[in-house]
C-alpha cells in the first residue's frame, strides 16, 4: 500500500496524544538527528496545518510511520535489515548517503513505513530534509521564512525506494565573513551575540542546502567562547556540521582569540610571532586543539601574520619564510597527533595557498617550496579565486595526485581590493558555473567554501554553489547552460505553490536581470562614469531594462500574499531593487553630468530623479530593517555607494549637477547614440552626421532636441529627401515641463533613386542645424549568411555569431571544442573551450571559431577581443589564444599584459570592469576576409570582437560597440 | 583786474535780456565753434545755476565777457592783436592749439575779457572746453551726465595767460564697433537710428576728451545715409571731427553700403571683387569720394575681401596679391586726386596693415612687398595690436622714415578669436600705458584709434587713451607709474566736489581693483576652471578682495547724492560690480565643484551663492537698463558668460554641483592652500602635511574642517607639541548652518627646543587625521637681504624683488635700464627694459636683474619665467632674454615657442591667461646661487620667477605660486 500523510491523520493523532505518532524516535539516535527530525516535523506542520507527533515506543506509532536512523546507531534499522525489509548495503560505508524507502508491514500495528536510513549522521539528516523537500518545503523555510504551500495529503508508492548519491565535493560550505556592520549588528540585536541560538539557524540553513562545512564569523567573534562557552561547537558537532576556519586561524583558534589572551603575563606570550614567541604560540595552538579537537573539524594549519600580513618581516628571504612555515607545520602536526589523533592521516587538515603563502608553496627556481613536502601529506591544499570570482592558479595534472586533495575558497562577498562588495548579492550563476566547474575539472573536489559575507541576500547563489558541490553530475561541467533551469527550479522551491506561472517567470526575469546587471558591474563598483551616457545608447538601454525590472518587482510586491511577502522581499525584491535602483541612480547621475555639461535643462530633471533613487536606496534598507518586526535589522547596514578605496572609507555619493536656463531660447540637437551635439551656431560648424542607415538592417534612427532655456523655443524640421521621414515637422519645448523631444527618422530605401546622402534641417529659435544622413547602401549580394559587413568604420561581433566552429578530436577520445555559454559575459553570451583543463595547439588540436567579414578598404586592422577577466591557471602569468586572418600565419597572442599578476593594476581594472581586452593587428583585403580565433590556454572565454581600421577606434563605452550588421541578421 | 564769473552776474544778465552777455559770438566764427560755445554756456549754467547769455553785439556784452575765435576766422581776434592786447604768434600755424588769456579793457564798456583763441577750429573748441574743465566740468558731463559741483564764482587773475600744446598724436580717436546687440539697440531705441542726434553726443564726448578722430559704427549702419542723409557727416565736419573708417571701408564708403547698392542692375556691379568687377568697384569708390571728399577725413585705402577675408582666393600667390593691392591703391589714389584734392600729399590717407594685408606689405625674401612703394607715399600706415591689447610688429628704425607716418589700431573691445570681450570695460591702464608708450617710442605718432565697442563703460580707459595721445609728454614714456595719478585725477574730474576724499579713495580702489582683476582675466574669458580652487588659496584671496570691492561699491551707491547717482552707476558701479560679480560667480563655481568632488556640504551652500551671483548678473543689467528712464537701455545686452567659441554662440553658464549628506557623521580635514584632504581613514593614509612653517616668516597657518553629512559631527584637536597652538581644541559641525570651520595654527619658534616636526591630531566622529607639521628652521645667518631661501621645494620671486638691478649707459647717452612697473601684470608688478625700442646684447649693453637664492641641494633646476604675453616687435617671431646662473654662460633664450605667431594656439593661451611662461634649466650649487636675467628684445616684461628642482614643478595655479621667503621679507 501507499505511504500517505494527510491532514486528517495528523489532526486525529493530536487528539490522541502520542498514540498514532508519525515519527519513531530512537534513544540510540544521534541527538542532532533527533533535533533535525523535530525541524522536519515542524515542516510537516507548515504543510499540513497540524503538527505530527513522535514516539519512542513502536506501539504508539500510527499505521504509516516514519522510521529514521543512522547505520550503526539504530537498532530498528538493524532489525529491519535482518528481517530483509530493507537493504543497507547501498548505504553502508558511504559518505553522507541515505536510503529513502517505503516498506510494507515492518512490524505489528504498522501497515507501511517510510524508512530514512543514513550512512552516517549527515546522511540521515539529509534524508530527513529530503522528506521536507518532497513535501515542497524550501531549504530556506527557516532562514528566509519561506512558507510552503499547504497540502491535504502526501503519498509515496508502496515500493518507493531512493538511495542518494555521495556528494561530489567532500567538504561543502560557506564562510560568514566581513560580518560588521551588517551580520554583527543583526546577531547582536536578534540573538544577543554570536551564539548557538543564532548558529542553530545557520547550521540548519547549511544542512538543508546539503552543505556540511562552515567557517564561522570571526571579525570580532570567538566561536568557541560565545555559544555561550562551547555551546556553538557542541551544537555544530551535534548537527554534524564540520567546522573549519579561515586561512589565518590555525589549530581551532578562532578570530580574535589571541588578542584576548595575549599579554605580558599570558602563558601565550604577547607576540603573534613564531620566532620570538614560539613557546607561547605553540601553547596557544595546543590548548586550542585540546579544547576543540574532540569535535568534527577541518583543522587549518599554517600561519600568517596579523591582519593578513606575511609572518616574517620584509627582510626575510623566500627560503627563510619557507623554512619557518615548515617548522610551523611540523609543530602543528605534532600537536594534532598529541591532542587530536595520533593517526594524522585521519585528521582533516587544510592549508590555504592564499596571498603570500602561495609563493612559499611553489618556491622558485632556486628554492624548493613546500609542494610535495611530507609536512603537507594528507593536508587539503586550499586554492582560491582572486576574491572577485575568478580562479587563480589551479593544480597541474601532476599536482592533482596530492594525497590530501584540493580545496577552493570562492567569494560571493569580499572585503578588500581593489573594491569590496559586501552589501547584497551581486554574483551571477553563469559565472559561478563557469569558474567552479573548471575548479572541479582541475581536481578541486575535497573542499569548496564560499565567502557569503552576511549570508543575507546570498541565499540564491549559495543554494546553487552547494547544489553544484553536492551533485556535480547534475549541474557541473556536463550541464552546460543549465543555470536557467536551476533558477527556475529554485524559484519553484521558494514560490512553487504561491505564485502563478506568469509571476514565477517574472521572478525569473528579476533574478536573472539583476544578477546579470550586477555581473556587469557590482553595486559598490558603480559610479557615474562607468557606462557612457550617450554612446551606443548604452545608458538608455540599460535604464530601460532596469525600469522594466523595477516595475516587475513592484508589481510582484503588490501581488504576493502577505504570508509570503517576507520571503519575496528578502530573497528577490530587496537584492533586486537594491541593485537596480543603485545602478539606475548612477546611470542617471552620468546622464545628469552629461546633460549639465551640455547645458540641457533636462539636467535639472535628471538631478531630481537621482534624488529619488538616492532616497529609495535609503528607504529600501529601512523597509528591510522594519520587516517582520526587525528580524533582519542590521543586515542592510553596509555602505554601498561610490567606493573609492577598497573599503567604504571616503566613499563618494553622487554629485548632482544643475544648470541655469540660458537668456535666449536655445535648443540643442543630439544624434542619439553618439556624442554629437549642435546648437546650429551661425559662425561655427552646424552639421551633425547620422550614420545609422549605413547598416542595411536599420530602418529607424533618432535625434533629440533639448531645451537650454526655460523659454518656449520653437523648432521646425524639414527633410530634404523624400526617402527620409521625421516623426515631427515642428514643435516647441518650454524648457520646464518639456525639456526634451526624441525625433524618429525613418528611411524608405525603395525611394532613394540612387541618392546616398540626405539632409534634415532643424530650424530653431536660435540656430539652424543640418543633419547629414549618410545612407549609401552596401552591396551584400553573393555574401553568405553570418558575414559581417563594415558600413560605419568598424565591425562589432558577438562571439557566438561565428561563421563556423571547428572541433578537433583529442587523444583521450574527447572532443576539443568551443561552446557557447548563453547569457554569460557583459553582452549576449560567451564562447569557452572544452575540456577546460586542456592546453591546445593551433593547427594541431586547437578548436577555433571562424568569422567572416567584409571591409571597404585593404589595410591593417585592429581586432579588439573582449574576454572574461580570467586569470592564468598556471604560474606563468599568460593566457594565449591564436589569431589568424585569411591565409596568414596563426599568431599566438598572450591576452594578458606583460608581467600580469593578480592584484596588479591590470587585474584590478579587469575585475571591476569584468572584461579583459586585447588588441591585435591583422591585415585585411578589400572585401571578404576570414578571421580565426583559436583556443590555446585554459581560461580563454571570448565575448565580443571589434574590428576597425588601425588607429580608428570606435567611440568608447562600457559594454563595447553594439553588434553591427551581418548578412541574415 | 581779475576775470570773474559769478552767480549774481549771470542772474542779473538774464533779467536784462542779452544786455550784459557773457559770450561774444561772431558771425564769422565756425558754426561748430559756436555750437560748442553753446555747450560750454550750458556747462556754466550747471556750475552757477544760471545760464549765461551771448550776443553778437559788443555793446551788449557785460563788463567781463568771454571772447572766442579762431585765427583767420575772427575779426575781433585780429582787432585785439592789432591793438596789441593779445599775441597770436604762439598759436598761428599750429595744430589744435589755443590761447587762453585774460586781457584788460579791450574795448569800450568791457573792463576785462577772457580771450580764447584757437589756431584752428579744433583749437578753439578745445579752448572753449578748457574753460568748462577749469570750472570743474567733466568731459563726461554730457555723455555720462556727470554733474559738476555748483560754484558761487570763478576767477582768473588779470594777467592769466595759457597757450596749449600741440597734441602729441595727430589723429586721436575711437571706433564704435561690435555695435550689436548693445550700441545698436541703444541708439535705435533712444535716437531712432545711427543718426546725427546720437552722433552729436558722441562728437561732443570725443572733443571734450581732446580727441579729433572717429570711426563710426558700421556693423549695420551707413554713416553717410542715416544722419538722415548727410547730416552725420555734416555735423562731424561742423564740429571739426575728422572721420575715418575701419580697415575694410575704403574711399569714404561705410559699412554695409555695398551690400545695399550692389545688384545685377547696379552701376556698382554685384561683386566685391577688384578683378571681376573692377569697373563697378571703382565707380563705387569714386561716388563715395565725391560724396564725402569735401569733409575732413582720413581716407582708408586698400581693400579686403568681404567679412574680413583676403581679397583674392586661396590659390593666389603672394605676388598676385601684392600686385592686385598695388592696382587698388593706384586706382584709389587717382580717384582721390580727381575727386578730393589733386594734391594727394594734402589728403590724409590710411592703409591698415592688418591681418592678411601685413604680409602684402612686408613681402617675403623673394617678393618685395608694398613697403616703400610710391603708392603708399604720404599714406599713414596703420599697425595694430593683436586685438587683445598687445602690439604686434612695430616700425623698425628704417621704416620710421616713412613719409606718411604710422598709426595704431588698439582694442578695448574685441569681437573675434580666441574669445571676444564686448560687454563692459576690462582694460587696465598700466597695460595701455605700457603698450601705447611703446607704440609712440617706435614712432607711431600720426594716428591712434581705439576700438571701444559700445563706448559705454569704456569712458575711463578711453579718457586715458586720448589724454595719453594728446599729451604724451605728461603721461607717456617718461611718466612711468603715473596711471595711479591719472586715475586719481580722473576721479576728481567726475566726482571732485561731490564725494569726500575718503569716498574718492574708495572709487580709486574700485576702479583699480576691478580693472586689475579683469586684466588678469577678462569677464568673457572666465570660467570655473581658471583659478585654482585651493592651491595657494588663490581663489579665496581673490574672493576676499572682490568682496571688499563689492562692499565698497554698495557703500558708495548708498552714499552718492541722487543727482550724481547716474554718473556713479555707469562709470563706476556697473562696470565694477559687473566684472566683480561675474568673477565671483565663476570663482564660487570652481569652489563649488571642488567642494562637491570632496563631498563637502559646503558645496550646497556655495551653489546657492553662485545662484545669487547669477541672479545679480541679470539684475545688474536690468538696473542699468532702467536707469534714467531707460537712457542706457540696450547697452547691457551683450552675452558675457562662459564663452566657448570666439563669439557668444554655445556659451556656457555655470554648472552647479550639489552633494548628498553622507549616512555617517563624516568630516574632512584640508590643509589650506593645498589640495590635501583627509577623512582620517583607518585603513588608508591618514596623514596630511602642513609645510607653511618651513618659511621663517610665517607665524600662522590654517587647516579647515568641513562637514560631509548633515548630522552633528564632533571633532577634537590636540597639538602634540607645546610650540604649536590651534585656535580651537574641539568643536562640532552640524553640516547645515555650520559646514566648515577654519582652524588657525600658530607657531612659537622660541619653544621648539630643536624639534623640527610637530603633530596635530584631529579626532573626529569618523576617522582620525594626523597633521604632520614640518618646521625645520632654515639657517639664514650671513645671508644678505633679498636672498630667497628654498624651504619647501621651490622658490617664487616677484620680479621686482631682485638683489640688484644693473644699468648700462648706451651710445646715445641714454641709460639701458630695467624699471619696475608698479601694479602691472598678474601679481605684484613687472619689470621692463628701457629704452623700449632697443635690442640689447648681454654682457655688452644689456641691463640685467640679479637674483640671489639658496637651495638645499646642488643639481639641475628649472627657472620658470612669468612674462607679459608680448608679441615680437619684428617679423622674426622671437623675444629673447638672457639667463645666467652663477658664473655660467649667459644663455640667450627665446621666450616664445618655436614658430610662434599671433593667432596660433600659444598666442591664444597667452592672451586669455595674460601670461607667457618659459622654463629654462640652470645648474645650482648647494647653498647660495645667483641668477641674472638680461633684457634682450623689446617687449620683454618680467613678472615672476619660479625656481624648482628639475621635474618637481610646484602645484599649478592661475597666478603661479605665491612669493616665497627672502631674507628681510
Amino acid at each position: 500500500m501507499e505511504f500517505v500523510i494527510n491532514q486528517e491523520m495528523l489532526k486525529n493523532a493530536i487528539s490522541t496524544s502520542t498514540v498514532g505518532s508519525l515519527f519513531y524516535q530512537e534513544e540510540d539516535a544521534f541527538n542532532g538527528v533527533n533535533k533535525i527530525a523535530k525541524r522536519v516535523m515542524h515542516d510537516l506542520e507548515l504543510v499540513f496545518g497540524h503538527a505530527p507527533n513522535q514516539t519512542t515506543e513502536k506501539t504508539k506509532l500510527g499505521k504509516a510511520p516514519i522510521i529514521y536512523g543512522t547505520v550503526g546507531h539504530s537498532p530498528i534499522l538493524q532489525e529491519l535489515e535482518e528481517n530483509n525489509l530493507i537493504d543497507l548495503s547501498g548505504v553502508k560505508g558511504k559518505r553522507e548517503v541515505f536510503l529513502f524507502q517505503v516498506i510494507q508491514q515492518p512490524f505489528e500495528g504498522v501497515e507501511c513505513a517510510l524508512v530514512i536510513a543514513g550512512s552516517d549522521k549527515r546522511g540521515t539528516i539529509y534524508g530527513l530534509f529530503h522528506l521536507s523537500e518532497m513535501l515542497g518545503v524550501s531549504p530556506l523555510v527557516d532562514w528566509s521564512d519561506v512558507k510552503p504551500k499547504q497540502k491535504e495529503s502526501f503519498s509515496l508508492s508502496g515500493d518507493f525506494k531512493y538511495i542518494s548519491k555521495e556528494p561530489s565535493v567532500k567538504y561543502r560550505g560557506f564562510f560568514i565573513n566581513d560580518d560588521w556592520p551588517a551580520f554583527g549588528n543583526w546577531t547582536m540585536k536578534r540573538f544577543g551575540g554570536h551564539n548557538a541560538e543564532m548558529y542553530d539557524h545557520v547550521f540548519q540553513l547549511l544542512l538543508r542546502l546539503k552543505g556540511n562545512y562552515l567557517w564561522p564569523a570571526m571579525w570580532s567573534a570567538r566561536f568557541y567562547d560565545e555559544g555561550p562557552g562551547l555551546a556553538n561547537a557542541e551544537l555544530a558537532d551535534e548537527y554534524g556540521v564540520v567546522m573549519g576556519a579561515s586561512h589565518h586561524e590555525p589549530c581551532l583558534r578562532y578570530g580574535e582569540e589571541y588578542k584576548y589572551l595575549r599579554g605580558k603575563d599570558s602563558k601565550y606570550g604577547d607576540a603573534w610571532n613564531f620566532i620570538s614567541n614560539r613557546e607561547g604560540i605553540t601553547k596557544f595552538w595546543e590548548d586550542g586543539l585540546k579544547r576543540g579537537g574532540k569535535f568534527e573539524n577541518v583543522i587549518t594549519v599554517g600561519m600568517r601574520g596579523e591582519q593578513d600580513t606575511s609572518i616574517m618581516g620584509k627582510g626575510a628571504t623566500l627560503a627563510d619564510n619557507i623554512q619557518l612555515l615548515r617548522e610551523v607545520l611540523q609543530t602543528q602536526n605534532r600537536l594534532i597527533e598529541e591532542n587530536v589523533n595520533p593517526n594524522l592521516s585521519e585528521v582533516p587538515r587544510m592549508l590555504a595557498l592564499y596571498k603570500e603563502v602561495e609563493p612559499f608553496f611553489y618556491g622558485d627556481e632556486n628554492t624548493p617550496g613546500l609542494m610535495n613536502s611530507e609536512e603537507l601529506e594528507d593536508v587539503i591544499l586550499m586554492l582560491c579565486d582572486d576574491n572577485h570570482g575568478n580562479l587563480r592558479t589551479l593544480p597541474t595534472e601532476e599536482m592533482r595526485n596530492h594525497s590530501g586533495g584540493y580545496g577552493m575558497y570562492y567569494h560571493f562577498d569580499y572585503h578588500g581590493g581593489p573594491i569590496s562588495y559586501e552589501w547584497i548579492n551581486s554574483s551571477y550563476l553563469p559565472k559561478v558555473w563557469e569558474q567552479m566547474t573548471m575548479a572541479y575539472d582541475f581536481g578541486i573536489r575535497d573542499l569548496w567554501i564560499v565567502n557569503v559575507g552576511d549570508i543575507a541576500t546570498m541565499e540564491f547563489p549559495l543554494s546553487y554553489f552547494l547544489d553544484l558541490a553536492y551533485d556535480f553530475e547534475k549541474w557541473g561541467s556536463d550541464a552546460i547552460n543549465k543555470t536557467d533551469l536551476y533558477t527556475k527550479q529554485w524559484i519553484e522551491k521558494q514560490f512553487g505553490g504561491v505564485l502563478s506561472e506568469d509571476d514565477k517567470n517574472k521572478v525569473d526575469d528579476l533574478l536573472k536581470g539583476y544578477t546579470k546587471i550586477a555581473h556587469n558591474r557590482r553595486p559598490e563598483h558603480m559610479n557615474s562614469e562607468v557606462y557612457h551616457p550617450v554612446n551606443y545608447k548604452e545608458s538608455d538601454c540599460l535604464l530601460e531594462e532596469i525600469d522594466y525590472l523595477l516595475n516587475l518587482a513592484e508589481e510582484l510586491s503588490k501581488k504576493v500574499d502577505p504570508k509570503n511577502f517576507s520571503a519575496y522581499f528578502t530573497l528577490v525584491y530587496y537584492p533586486a531593487v537594491g541593485n537596480l535602483n543603485l545602478q539606475k541612480m548612477w546611470l542617471l547621475t552620468g546622464k545628469n553630468h552629461y546633460a549639465a555639461k551640455l547645458g540641457k535643462m533636462e539636467a535639472n530633471k535628471l538631478a531630481e530623479e537621482v534624488r529619488e533613487c538616492f532616497k529609495r536606496d535609503r528607504e529600501l534598507v529601512e523597509e528591510y530593517h522594519a520587516l517582520d518586526d526587525g528580524k533582519w535589522y542590521g543586515m542592510g547596514l553596509s555602505e554601498h555607494l561610490g567606493f573609492v578605496n577598497w573599503n567604504e572609507e571616503e566613499n563618494k555619493y553622487p554629485v548632482l549637477m544643475n544648470v541655469f536656463p540660458t537668456g535666449k531660447p536655445r535648443l540643442v540637437v543630439e544624434i542619439d547614440g553618439t556624442d554629437q551635439f549642435n546648437e546650429g551656431p551661425d559662425w561655427h560648424n552646424n552639421k551633425v552626421i547620422l550614420n545609422n542607415f549605413l547598416q542595411p538592417d536599420v530602418e529607424e534612427a533618432s535625434f533629440t532636441i533639448s531645451s537650454k532655456s526655460d523659454k518656449t523655443a520653437e523648432y521646425s524640421i524639414t527633410s530634404k529627401n523624400q526617402w527620409l521621414t521625421c516623426s515631427k515637422t515642428s514643435g516647441s519645448l518650454n524648457g520646464q515641463e518639456e525639456t526634451t523631444e526624441e525625433i524618429n527618422v525613418k528611411i524608405d530605401r525603395s525611394a532613394m533613386n540612387g541618392e546616398t546622402e540626405g539632409h534634415i534641417i532643424v530650424e530653431m529659435s536660435v540656430g539652424t542645424v543640418i543633419i547629414v544622413v549618410n545612407a549609401s547602401q552596401t552591396d551584400t549580394r553573393g555574401l553568405d549568411d553570418r558575414t559581417f559587413v563594415e558600413t560605419n568604420g568598424y565591425i562589432s561581433i558577438d562571439a557566438e555569431h561565428y561563421f563556423s566552429n571547428e572541433e578537433v578530436k583529442n587523444k583521450y577520445g574527447d572532443v576539443n571544442r568551443l561552446e557557447v555559454l548563453e547569457g554569460y559575459g557583459k553582452t549576449l553570451s560567451a564562447v569557452k573551450a572544452f575540456p577546460t583543463t586542456a592546453h591546445f595547439t593551433p593547427g594541431k588540436d586547437a578548436p577555433y571559431l571562424e568569422y567572416h567579414f567584409v571591409v571597404q578598404e585593404a589595410g591593417v586592422y585592429e581586432v579588439d577581443l573582449y574576454m572574461q577577466p580570467s586569470n592564468p591557471v598556471t604560474q606563468e602569468g599568460t593566457i594565449f589564444c591564436g589569431i589568424q586572418a585569411n591565409e596568414g600565419d596563426i599568431s599566438i597572442v598572450n591576452v594578458l599584459p606583460e608581467g600580469y599578476r593578480v592584484d596588479d593594476d591590470n587585474w584590478a581594472i579587469g575585475v571591476l570592469d569584468n572584461i579583459r581586452r586585447k588588441v591585435s593587428s591583422i591585415n585585411c583585403k578589400q572585401g571578404l576576409n576570414t578571421l580565426r580565433v583559436y583556443a590555446v590556454s585554459p581560461g580563454f572565454v571570448l565575448e565580443k570582437l571589434v574590428i576597425y581600421r588601425e588607429g580608428k577606434k570606435p567611440a568608447e563605452s562600457y559594454l563595447g560597440p553594439a553588434e553591427t550588421y551581418y548578412v541574415g541578421k
